[in-house]
């Protein structure tokens, strides 16, 4: 099933952040995809994603644990979007500015028969607050 | 702009929407698109999706003026995730069960150079309660 395939994806980009192996965690996003950092600020393309996650492993002090909680997904032929609770701890926390959980908004899409991570939106719909 | 197309094409079809033009509001969606009817109920494709506007046009008396308030767009090349403020107004509404206000996420994709809504879903990340 496609959601099994996906949430599995999910869960491997969430070790790949953890373990702070950036390289492979490209492998799952599309060459133009978003990455949302802040309301108002993104990243866009494989180079700004790499970079970005750099810098918030540093402001984490690498201690960046992300876990995805119950999901949603729905399917559009080789679109999906899914919905998930989403956690986000880390021990070294500098401040507690960062909310720890959070509604995210993925969009997924099938490119050349592979699954791959369009759109991460980890603020949700919570981008209409700003 | 794609933002300001998309947002064109959204007016456009909520205006079908409010005037009953259902065939012209299918026009605005991919083949294989979703749209939430309600938490955990589903209509995919054209033909289903045609049905459930007919249903739902019913269900508010044919009264039904959809609207949209603040929208925050994130692009991915030929995909795009809206998220927008959504009002839902009924003069002859049944009741008050159904909410007025949502936060909305929209999934368009570009088709043979054409934006398309490929993924419908009023209830955003409020799925997630379910």
């Amino acid at each position: 099933m496609v959601s099994e395939t996906i949430r599995d994806l999910i869960r491997q980009a969430d070790e790949a952040i953890r373990e702070e192996r950036f390289d492979d965690l490209m492998e799952f996003y599309t060459e133009d995809a978003v990455l949302v950092l802040r309301p108002g600020k993104e990243a866009h393309g494989k180079a700004e994603i790499k970079e970005a996650f750099i810098a918030i492993a540093r402001y984490f002090n690498n201690s960046l644990v992300p876990a995805q909680g119950n999901m949603v997904m729905l399917e559009a032929g080789d679109t999906v979007l899914v919905l998930s609770q989403t956690f986000v701890e880390a021990e070294k926390k500098p401040d507690s500015e960062y909310p720890g959980e959070r509604r995210a908004t993925y969009v997924y899409r099938k490119v050349d028969g592979k699954w791959l991570c369009a759109i991460d939106n980890s603020y949700g719909t919570s981008l209409l607050d700003g």
